[in-house]
């Protein structure tokens, strides 16, 4: 690995931006040199990093070349923008946003595929969508244990899965209500306080949203050519932080639970709850490194059906953390 | 039928009694004489039916041969522990609790296995969970469509389900995070508001909560033979009424899906919500007769897979509506 080592992160000022900072000093990644970018509107702003105040400087304009690795952490529509640059610049990245096609940025969480990185730099990879990340994980670590047919995944969305405007918009919302006045939804297209919604973004034609096609997409890419089949829904719920999810799983032979469990205890960044308990977003997965796990149970009428239950911090694991871990990952072994 | 009717309504003074309460007067039940029956703290209460105020008296010593209906609206020990003396009475009963096993008192949803009624008075039925008539209600549709293998429900329940008390502590709670006040949960085992559960009630050895059980039987009970399994996945979700409910269905050939539609847009006590659209609780569901039904569409890997979301009022479609609609179907042909 090299001894100097600048980096940039894109989206500094957002909230995945500003986890992917903590997690870079708590962590000690090798940084010599740091660039916060940002859109126009938010540069000029100053962020603490190791006890220094750090500039955000507009992305606009930027010289790659001058760092060797960069963090795409905005809109898809930023990393499209700059993807080229990036690369002629010689310089690596790592994009949490899946705006990348597969074939040239693969979706990678190192506990699972991590082999999948392949080649010399500069390389580009892609954190896969947050429910993917929590999911590759969880049944990754069950891939000697089960050979995985189907899986349903019922993913409950925090609203801050659309940033520090859904998480204030929550607020609002439920404050305004909780007082008695009349409600004018925002950022939402109806009420979100109180209320579970269907759909997190536009449909297409099938009627599939693009956030479910992105984790149905990541989900193979990550667990492998013998699942047949990946269904997603993806609802809003009036939660802040956190992914809840309900996943269940066609084996292709009776689960053995208690293989599924040890598998699932020795697994390098899960949290298993026992049964009797289970895990929820607050009060244990938000701000943890770790993805829970829990109601880990058979089906009642089918020994080859599994149905387990995951909460997991959609900013930090699910975006921040395996970005990071992914960053670690090239700087160990290949740049 | 008879001329002169007389009924009696157990646990009138809960939510779902008031909702029953309601029903019978709006749909003008052919009710001569109707006894408010509840626990004897609630006895001496009036409420309010077409106009007069008719006074709660206790269950505990109540005279059956006095009516001929009587529906049960408590929890399910009150059911238990006169259901005997009801039968005794000559007097048939319409539960919502599910207490009665089932050979004793079928699951029946009028518009789904109405035929499931048969012999003579004195009767006894069950009303099926609520999740269990949205979902009953909905596949029963589509039987000349598809002949459904398996089933995913994933059940995101308001907390009324809980009746009163938890309205009241999820609305507790809210008020006290955004006073930011330290919370202490009562009622449910952790904080509620903006949290999802994993789990409404206590688990059995092999994980399953007894509401997850109840909806498996009761959906095997509608929706007959050919259905190899029905997973359940019951969450609580931080919402005051009404059941949100993610469907995947595994068909045995490949789904059609504008004969799907069809069905949907033709069947009674549904309402299709467009494609683009999408049906919530609030704002849709809530305080309707009908099951909502929406973002109907095939699987992405898989054309015999079908995925669907319902909302319903769990209070009266899911409860008191359907034991209504049985008492009305018992009075017109049996009673």
């Amino acid at each position: 690995m090299s001894s100097t080592f600048a980096i940039a992160v894109v989206g500094a000022t957002g909230s995945v931006g500003e986890s992917l900072l903590q997690l870079l000093e708590e962590r000690d990644f090798p940084v010599t040199d740091l660039h916060l970018l940002a859109s126009s509107e938010s540069a000029g702003r100053s962020l603490a990093f190791k006890g220094r105040n750090l500039r955000v400087r507009a992305v606009e304009g930027f010289d790659f070349r001058t760092v060797q690795l960069v963090f795409f952490a905005a809109d898809p529509a930023v990393t499209r923008a700059h993807a080229e640059a990036v690369r002629k610049a010689g310089c690596s990245l790592i994009d949490v946003s899946g705006a990348l096609p597969a074939d040239m940025a693969p979706r990678v969480v190192p506990e699972v595929n991590g082999e999948a990185i392949s080649g010399q730099a500069p390389f580009a990879l892609t954190s896969p969508a947050s429910v993917a990340v929590a999911v590759g994980l969880v049944l990754g670590a069950l891939r000697d244990q089960l050979q995985v047919q189907k899986v349903v995944i019922d993913a409950g969305l925090a609203v801050s899965s659309r940033g520090r405007e859904g998480v204030a918009e929550l607020a609002r919302q439920t404050a305004e209500l909780l007082n008695g006045r009349a409600l004018e939804p925002r950022l939402f297209d109806r009420q979100m306080a109180f209320n579970v919604l269907a759909q997190v973004d536009e449909a297409d034609a099938d009627g599939h949203g693009s956030l479910e096609r992105r984790i149905h997409e990541d989900v193979k890419a990550l667990l492998g050519e013998g699942l047949q089949s990946v269904a997603v829904n993806c609802h809003q719920v009036p939660v802040f932080f956190g992914d809840s999810l309900s996943v269940t799983v066609q084996a292709s032979t009776p689960v053995e639970l208690d293989k599924v469990l040890a598998a699932l205890e020795a697994a390098a960044g899960i949290e298993l709850v026992e049964a009797g308990d289970y895990p929820t977003v607050i009060g244990d997965a938000v701000g943890q490194d770790e993805v829970y796990v829990g109601r880990v149970r058979r089906g009642m009428d089918d020994p080859c059906q599994l149905t387990l239950w995951i909460a997991s911090d959609n900013v930090r694991k699910g975006a921040a953390l395996n970005a990071v871990q992914l960053g670690e990952l090239l700087i160990k072994h290949y740049l």
